[in-house]
């Protein structure tokens, strides 16, 4: 069969079967596929769609196009947890450690930031001496000592996803849930996952921008895990503003330790345990508790001084440098300009794209993939949706590295950007609830 | 603006903007956008069409993205010719001669045969000498001669539209009326068209399979001509069957001679004085004739031994060798192997796709583009669509190279497979009438 017939299957709208699929995914990883025909294929994917029999095929054959790591080693069912990205999102460095104490092992691989998301690789180098580039060699044995292992993801899982990925960047192909879904999945199912729960972040500071898409997205992923024998869980939450009171590798950091000693924002701790919840309902370590005792002892762990224990364990293991007050930073943030309300009301919106872009232009993120960042930079957030505020009240701060030199110029301009970032409203405003669903 | 986004913009499903168009075709012209981003927008033109506008400005742009040919040396409204190809289909040597009787001139660019439809070049090179290779430069003078001028498509035409046409062919982007549409129109732009009779074949012998889908190509490029000052009428003619009683290049141009001299096909008589009548009104050279006059004129001009006349001159203009019986060919006919009706009945179809591909594999035409063509090859038909045949009648004959040796196996085996290009009735069936319709 000539490619070409696949493309043309797919343009007509018919399902492609197994043997075309895999035809695609091997000339994907072999190179054997010229990449004017991926792409015209990913295009007709995107506006034609794909069954939930496609899009599993399509998953296991790119979990297939390298090696599948095996994690056998760990004791019981491992739980992965995959975010789809987001602003001010430090659930990880939060979860592994929770749920280490529930006796649920961890191999959490991560990726760092790219474009407005910050990246959970990121926040934990803003730890001196924190080693991310794991080998999986030592994974066991790092297992077997805390019961977590975070590293930086390895380049030879599902490579064909890295060739589309790369493609679909650049061939406006990037925003098709079958195309996103397999992706995710199949790097979740070469990473070893047995079963998952997935945070699909819904709101302006998330790729889902409508609850409806995230439900789609939750849903085609959960009818992969279904065909694919991943047990798979998903929490939709609310990326419409950031999470939490920072967004920034060290700010975050500092509000994971805030969060751990019983001071952080409610937000984080409510996204957190629903998906410490139902990671520990996938692995079966419930103790008998049900859902309603099992959220508030995962509360009273994360909050209580437990998972702190853990965390700290998490980070001597990796090689993260702790002093007496908690963990030591390489660059601390230096709170360069505080930002006021320019009106009476309600908070009404904070926009976390645009937040997010402006902490990058700050120096927390990446602006191209060889940027070196600033892991003091970034923003706190004095007040969310729904909170009242008098004129000159402190609403946000901007922050850089405390030794950096940044141009008043700089922060000027982004203050003035973060202007745009707010809506007031007269009328009282809800609160957001950070939890929108969760689907399984 | 990234290319990206203007990819994006129509996989969304919006309206291209003119200058998004002029970027596209210039990349696309100067090689600086890579396949997979070509490739990946026109899967999304494929799936999401394009607005009349966006059609025209392609069509211009590509026009544009070569040389324009000046046929301002004709006198007069030249008019153009094009068909989208048929089995069967000799209206071009008929056409020429018979609008040269009315003072018409044709500065006609014709391609090679490739895959089951013939080339009118190759039917003019089973005449010996007759050169198609007539450079620009010569074509003022020849006009002047015989005001007819035919030669192969100069490769400075719409560069871009070569480039799209050929990544088209192995991306599955070749079935979509605007990409169809923008590329007919713009060759014929390019090549100097001030107006343009179209002839759109429609059934199993033609690109378009369906009547409406044949109407929508014809109204596109109707459109396409409105908007770019281009006069356009469309006759959708029928190649549910092959056109006429032979197909093959020497087969062809014989029965040229035979329509020219009053023994021909009715249905080529009337495909020809169709597009005649319409060109003739185009050129505003009817002499003061109404629509049934003139086309009463067109089949006494063509059949009468006029057009005969005019014929002669554009051969022999164009070194073609001519003996007192007629032209020479380079390679006659043989008739190797008759085939019988296996029933008594009247002929329902006659597939012309099926029955061009087997007269391509009896030498007729080329299976790669390297292929040597055999002159003498083809396919004569002696019963068509609604003729009662006896079993045992011949309903056609196979053909070759009167010189060449051709296996057994090889005409057993095209006889065998012709069986299934035919379909026999008890009840009887209607003739075809070759026009479908006329649209302008």
């Amino acid at each position: 069969m000539s490619f070409v017939n696949i493309i043309e299957n797919k343009r007509y709208g018919r399902e492609l079967t197994d043997e075309e699929i895999k035809i695609f995914v091997k000339g994907v990883t072999d190179g054997s596929i010229p990449d004017y025909q991926i792409s015209a294929l990913l295009m007709a994917i995107v506006l034609n769609g794909m069954s939930d029999r496609e899009m599993t095929t399509l998953t296991l054959e790119m979990a297939d196009s390298g090696e599948r790591a095996d994690l056998s080693f760990c004791e019981g069912i491992p739980v992965d947890k995959h975010s789809t990205g987001g602003v001010g999102d430090k659930v990880t460095p939060l979860l592994l450690p929770l749920l280490a104490t529930f006796g649920v092992t961890s191999v959490k691989l991560s990726g760092r930031g790219l474009g407005f998301t910050g990246g959970t690789i990121d926040k934990f180098e803003s730890i001196k001496g924190f080693n991310t580039a794991v080998s999986a060699e030592d994974f066991p044995a790092m297992i077997k000592e805390t019961g977590m292992v975070l590293s930086a993801q390895t380049p030879n899982l599902a490579p064909a996803d890295k060739v589309l990925y790369a493609l679909r960047d650049v061939t406006g192909t990037v925003d098709s849930i079958p195309l996103i879904a397999s992706s995710i999945m199949s790097k979740k199912i070469a990473g070893g996952a047995k079963a998952l729960v997935l945070d699909v972040t819904c709101g302006s500071g998330a790729f889902m921008k409508t609850v409806d898409r995230a439900e789609e997205l939750a849903k085609a992923m959960i009818s992969i895990g279904k065909l694919a024998g991943i047990k798979t869980v998903v929490v939709i939450s609310d990326m419409d503003q950031p999470l939490g009171r920072t967004c920034g590798n060290t700010l975050e950091m500092q509000e994971v330790m805030e969060t751990l000693t019983g001071k952080g924002a409610e937000d984080v701790v409510k996204v957190v345990c629903t998906i410490a919840v139902n990671s520990v309902k996938l692995a079966g370590k419930t103790g008998g508790l049900n859902d309603k005792e099992l959220y508030g002892e995962c509360v009273r762990r994360l909050t209580g001084g437990e998972a702190l224990k853990k965390y700290f364990e998490l980070l001597a293991s990796q090689g993260g440098q702790l002093s007496a007050g908690g963990p030591v930073y390489v660059e601390l943030p230096h709170e360069a300009m505080r930002v006021t309300a320019p009106v009476d009301g309600y908070i009404k919106s904070i926009r976390a794209d645009a937040v997010g872009n402006l902490s990058v232009l700050l120096g927390a993120g990446r602006q191209t993939k060889d940027d070196i960042i600033d892991h003091g930079a970034g923003i706190c957030f004095y007040a969310k949706v729904g909170t009242y505020v008098k004129r000159g009240d402190v609403i946000c701060s901007l922050c850089h590295g405390i030794d950096r030199n940044v141009s008043e110029d700089l922060l000027f301009d982004v203050m003035e950007k973060i202007y745009d970032c707010y809506e007031f409203s007269d009328e009282p405003v809800e609160e957001r609830d950070p939890i929108i669903m969760v689907l399984d």
